[in-house]
């Protein structure tokens, strides 16, 4: 059970010890990285020894975030977690260091809260809105690379300022950092203009084969093992099929069913205000959030298919 | 040629007069309806007489706009036009103002000083951006309806501030407006989140006869007018399908080539940092802008796409 502390407090830690190893979660986002990166160049730049690490290999789009960041060799003294919200999410490498974190700087409501010390705020979009406020309200000088880092972390959590968890203090938040150096239109382009070939491939290939139900409400994309060999596309991927199949205009369910390795169907849900995703993936024993759920489908995906149609064909009071 | 005026100016000539009409610019956008029903709201606000129009139908995703602002009959004294930079914008059925704008609020370098009175921000990526900054500096109250105004304005013309003009300026208004009560969330989901089955057909018949060349660096994508026909797509729905070459990792060049009603094909080109798509389409007669540029191509479109490979090829010193 965490200490919950305050921003005070927060720069007091960080000033009262030395030798910071920052660990930053599993499959790592512009979010973690970004905080991990401007953490540590604050750290430097106040005096300290700080580097950071990551069970997993860092996605070539963020290697700007730390490219320049000198690599220091010291023994640890003191761990911080960035926008980790549980042990789990360390990964394989890092769960050594479950028991023994210092201090977690996150932003989930779901935090479990595993750290000494907790400085949480679930209203911000983003934990590097978090970290710019320590940064901001304690004094802390922001360089244009943190304020690079702090952009990037804040604009991939907020889909470019596009959901509603960028609030008016991300705007503002943004704001300052742009006034800091940060280069927002470069780095907007680097996040969210370029996809590999592999998933425009995907994309061609599922919407060759995509059904329509439920009187064009419903969508439904199914992804195969053998589309992924074919396009070469990722899980990442999958995920951005998945948020497409909400946007057609008219559809209120997106239905994306997605073939795991060992063959079984795995089906994800988005849909508009007239469903509830979650209420449609607990028939088949799954859940998740109003509008975005999933569940595991087996091997009879079109038999799994065919229940939630019937089900949102009841609702929306459209024959399927 | 228009007289400079500031912003206290400007709210003096909204004081001193009664019966304005504003217009917008023809094939409207966010920006010019955002500003037309924000400064209508405001005028009403302050007991005037105002009302906007617009040469062209306004497309049905605008209409939340100003779905609730009283329609008023009186005859106009006061002619203001909002984010119009020249008089051939008006179109046709406003053409009859050209030579009657009292007073122009527009955020475009390019503006031709049509209007009596100009107040010019060129800095704003949105004329919203300058319009906020009048109700702000003057003391007009902006209510929660002219705030939905002015942030769509803002995020339509800035891509969501993804773009460069996104500037700190931009994103600090952005945060006012959200706390005068502008629902961003749900403005972003209906401004970019959503898009019509016929654009999702292009896309899939575009990629499907995608064309790569010079190792991967050059896509082409040709849409003829059965395509158009066949998937129901429109011209806009062009221009993002051109928009959407460039993201392709590793692209350096993207070549769209439109079949226009005649026959004929128009070619529009996106171009990253190697590459000058002006000098490009220079070959051809054409130009524009150093990453996008366009020209017409005739009826001989292969033979003009082969002219401009040759030329690409030699750029990138790799073989076609």
């Amino acid at each position: 059970m965490s200490e919950d502390i305050s921003i005070a407090e927060v720069a007091e830690e960080l000033q009262n010890h030395d030798n910071f190893l920052i660990l930053t979660h599993k499959s790592p986002d512009g979010d973690t990285l970004g905080c991990a990166s401007a953490l540590t160049r604050a750290l430097q730049g106040m005096g300290k020894h700080a580097r950071f690490v990551n069970s997993d290999e860092i996605p070539e789009k963020y290697a700007f975030l730390y490219r320049d960041i000198p690599v220091e060799e010291f023994e640890p003294e003191y761990i911080v977690a960035v926008d980790i919200a549980d042990t789990t999410l360390l990964g394989d490498s890092l769960s050594v260091y479950a028991d023994k974190v210092d201090l977690c700087i996150d932003h989930h409501v779901s935090n479990r809260r595993f750290a000494k010390k907790l400085h949480l705020n679930p209203n911000d979009g983003a934990a590097s809105l978090t970290l710019y406020r320590i940064f901001t309200e304690s004094g802390i000088p922001i360089t244009e690379e943190m304020a690079c880092d702090l952009y990037t972390g804040l604009t991939t959590d907020t889909g470019c300022f596009r959901y509603s968890n960028a609030n008016a203090d991300a705007y503002r938040a943004a704001a300052g950092l742009i006034e800091c150096g940060a280069d927002n239109g470069k780095i907007n382009e680097l996040m969210f203009e370029t996809k590999p070939m592999s998933y425009y491939r995907l994309v061609q290939r599922t919407l060759s084969e995509m059904r329509m139900y439920c009187d064009s409400k419903v969508v439904v994309f199914k992804i195969t093992q053998e589309m992924l060999r074919e396009t070469g596309a990722t899980e990442d991927q999958c995920d951005a099929i998945c948020a497409m199949s909400r946007t057609i205009e008219g559809v209120e369910a997106g239905i994306t069913m997605k073939q795991k390795t060992d063959g079984r169907y795995k089906f994800s849900l988005r849909t508009r205000e007239s469903l509830d995703a979650s209420e449609i993936c607990r028939l088949l024993g799954g859940g998740g959030h109003v509008r975005a759920a999933g569940c595991d489908a087996g091997t009879e995906e079109e038999e799994a298919l065919r229940t939630m149609l019937e089900f949102i064909s009841g609702k929306l009071q459209v024959a399927i």
